[in-house]
C-alpha cells in the first residue's frame, strides 16, 4: 500500500476514527487504525469494541485531487503515534508507504517516520452493514436531541442500562428517553409511522456522534436487533447496545401539576449558581421558595453560613411552595431547554417537577427533589 | 467592622491575596483572609506560612470613591467562600458587615450572605516589615528574570532547596540560579554595589509575584536574615527561605566548547516536538547530530519504530558531532531564552553543554546530556 494524501484531509479522518481508540482495549489490535486504499480512496477504521467509527478520502473532491501516487493495499499502524504525527505535520502533504508488511514509511519534506505495522487481517471483523429499520433526520434535529437528553444518562457504572440513551420508534414518533433515576430527559419527534425499533445506545456514542455530525446535513440511522449504525457524510459509526431491560418511563412525568412557576432562564440559572456557593453540608442541595411577591433560591451550611437569592423576572400565582432539590440536576435540565424563559410544575413538595421549555412541547425535564431538612 | 465597596477593586485584591492561600495549611485560620479597615483603606491578607500576600484598596482612588460607608475593624473570613461569592457577583457594589464578631454579611442588590466569621486576632502573626539590603528593578527586568530560570528549578521534594530560586546580590550584580541537577539557568543583572544578600527563595513564590506584578512599573525586593519581601503598587509579599544550604554552581557553566552551533530556535523547537513522538522507550530523550552539511534530530523505539527530522536553517562548523539529551530540558531551555536564534555549545558527548542568546549575555542555560545507547 502507498500513497500522497494532502494533510488537512488525512488529519480530518484520523481525528474522526480516532475518536473510537482508546488505550483501554482488551484486544491489542484496537490500539491501531486499520488503513485500507481502496478503487473507491483510503478507508481509516478505528474501534473500541463498543464503537466502530469509519471515515474515509475520495480521491478527488471538487475538482481537486486528495490522493495521488497510490497503490491499493491494507495495514494495521498504531493510532496515536499516526495521529500524533500527521497532527505535527506542517507541509501540504505526505506520503505514507508501507516498505513491506511489517514498516511503513511516512515522510514529508523535513521528516521521515518509520513505523512498525501490522497485517491488516490482525484486525477484528468489523460490521458495518446498514441493515434493519432506517430513519433519516436533520443533523440539527439528531444534535438537539442529543444535547437536550444526554446529560440525565448515568455516569455510573451499576446499573450499565442507564447510561444508555433509550431511543424509541413506533407510531409515527421517535422518542429519546435518558435517566440516572433522579431525573429524566424525554425527548419527542414526529417521524414517518412505517420504523419501528428500540435501542438502548450507549450516550457517549451519542454524544460522538452528535460531535462528528456537525457540518453534515443529514444522519441516516439503521437500527438491526444487534447494533445501531449512524451514516453521514463519509463516515459511518456502529455501536453495539447497552445489555440489560430499560426501566419503565411511561409514568414517570407528573400529569398533574398544583404549582405553576414560569422565570427568566438566565436569571434561575445565576440566583442557583450564587446560592450553591454555601451549599456545603447537603452538597448542591438548594431550596426554591416561591409566592406570588418574592421567589428566592437559598442555600445553608451550619459550618459556613446561609445565602438567599432574590429573582425579579417570574410569573407564580397561588399558594406559597418551597421545595428542595439538586441545582445541578436543575441546572443542567434548564440549559438543555435552550428557552429564554422556562416553566416548572409541581405537584408537591416530596414528588418529581418537570420543567419544559414555553414554545416547545417536544421536550420535557423531570427532576426528583431533595428531602426537607 | 463594615464597608461598601466597588466590586472590581475588591475583587482584584481577593484574587491576589487569594494566590497565597490553600487548602494545606497546617494552622486553620489560615483558611481565612484577614480584612482589615484601617484609615489608609482596606487590608486583605492570605497566608500559607511560606508565602503571604497582603493587597489593599484606598478609599479613593483618581478621585472616585472606591470604599464607602464604612467603620473600621478587622475580621476572619473563609477566603474560598468570600472569592466565589465576590466572583459571581455582578452588581458594582457590595457591602460586608460584620453584626457581631461571628457573623458578617455580605450584600448586593439580589442577594444576601450571611457568613460565619472568626475575630481577627485568631489569625497568626504576620512580619511584612521591609527590613535588610533593599533593591529597586523594573517589573520587566524582574519578570524576565524569573520566566528565564523557574523552570529548571527542581519541582520533587527531595532536595527542598533545589526548589529554590538561589538570589545572590554582590560586587554590583544579582545572580538568579536555578537548577534541579541535571540543567542550570544562570541570569545576572547589574545593580547598585552597595547591595549584599543571598537568599533561597521558593521558585513557586518567585512565579506568584511574577505574575503579580505584571502592570505595575518596579518592584523593590527587601532580604533580611529570615525572609525576602516583595513590594509592588498596593500589594506586598513575604515569602520565607527555603531551608538548606545551596550547591556550589561556580563550576557548572563548562568554558572550552569544542564544537558550536547556531540554529533558529522555532525550527529546532518544532523538530524536537516532531521527533520526541517516537522517544518512548527512553522517554523524551532525542539525538541531535550535526554536521557542516546536515543537522537532524532523531529518536527510535525498538517497539514502535524511529523518526529524522532536517533542520534546514543553522550554522555549524567541524568534526561531525552527535549527542542525545532529555528534549524537554532543551525545548524549556531554548523557550526561556526568548531569542530567534541560539546557540549551542558543546564540549563532549558526556558533558554539560550551554544554550544561549545570540544577543543576550545576561543569561546562559546548561543541560547535562543524556548517555548514548
Amino acid at each position: 500500500m502507498r500513497f500522497t494524501i494532502k494533510r488537512d484531509e488525512f488529519l480530518k479522518v484520523l481525528n474522526s476514527s480516532g475518536k473510537a481508540v482508546n488505550s483501554k482495549v482488551v484486544y491489542p489490535a484496537l490500539s491501531n487504525f486499520k488503513l485500507e486504499l481502496t478503487e473507491e480512496g483510503l478507508f481509516v477504521t478505528g474501534s473500541n469494541e463498543s464503537i466502530t467509527i469509519q471515515s474515509s478520502v475520495p480521491f478527488e473532491k471538487n475538482g481537486v485531487q486528495l490522493i495521488r501516487n497510490y497503490k491499493e493495499g491494507a495495514v494495521l499502524i498504531n493510532a496515536r503515534i499516526l495521529l500524533e504525527i500527521v497532527r505535527k505535520t506542517e507541509s501540504e502533504e505526505l506520503t505514507l508507504d508501507v516498505v513491506d508488511t511489517t514498516i511503513a514509511t511516512i515522510a514529508d519534506n523535513d521528516s521521515e517516520y518509520k513505523l512498525n505495522c501490522i497485517r491488516a487481517e490482525e484486525y477484528m471483523d468489523v460490521d458495518l452493514d446498514a441493515d434493519g429499520e432506517h430513519l433519516v433526520m436533520t443533523s440539527a434535529d439528531f444534535a438537539l436531541m442529543v444535547e437536550q437528553t444526554e446529560f440525565a444518562a448515568s455516569v455510573k457504572e451499576q446499573r450499565p442500562v442507564l447510561t444508555a440513551i433509550n431511543l424509541e420508534a413506533a407510531d409515527g414518533q421517535l422518542t429519546a428517553i435518558a435517566t440516572d433515576s433522579a431525573r429524566m430527559s424525554k425527548k419527542v419527534l414526529n417521524i414517518s409511522p412505517d420504523v419501528n425499533f428500540v435501542a438502548n445506545i450507549p450516550a457517549k456514542v451519542m454524544r460522538e456522534v452528535r460531535g462528528l455530525v456537525e457540518g453534515e446535513p443529514s444522519i441516516e440511522i439503521s437500527v438491526s436487533n444487534k447494533k445501531a449504525l449512524f451514516k453521514f457524510g463519509r463516515t459511518v459509526v456502529a455501536a453495539v447496545f447497552v445489555a440489560g431491560e430499560y426501566p419503565n418511563t411511561r409514568n414517570v412525568v407528573p400529569r398533574v401539576l398544583n404549582y405553576i412557576f414560569e422565570v427568566n432562564a438566565t436569571e434561575l440559572l445565576k440566583a442557583i449558581d450564587k446560592a450553591n456557593i454555601l451549599s456545603i453540608d447537603r452538597e448542591n442541595i438548594v431550596e426554591l421558595s416561591m409566592s406570588e411577591t418574592e421567589v428566592t433560591v437559598s442555600a445553608k451550611s451550619s459550618q459556613v453560613g446561609s445565602s438567599v437569592q432574590r429573582i425579579s423576572t417570574f410569573r407564580y400565582e397561588g399558594e406559597p411552595f418551597r421545595i428542595l432539590f439538586n441545582s445541578l440536576f436543575v441546572s443542567s435540565a434548564v440549559k438543555a431547554l435552550g428557552s429564554e424563559d422556562v416553566v416548572f410544575g409541581f405537584v408537591s413538595e416530596m414528588k418529581s417537577f418537570v420543567i419544559k421549555n414555553v414554545g416547545d412541547e417536544s421536550i420535557v425535564q423531570v427532576v426528583t427533589p431533595a428531602r426537607p431538612y
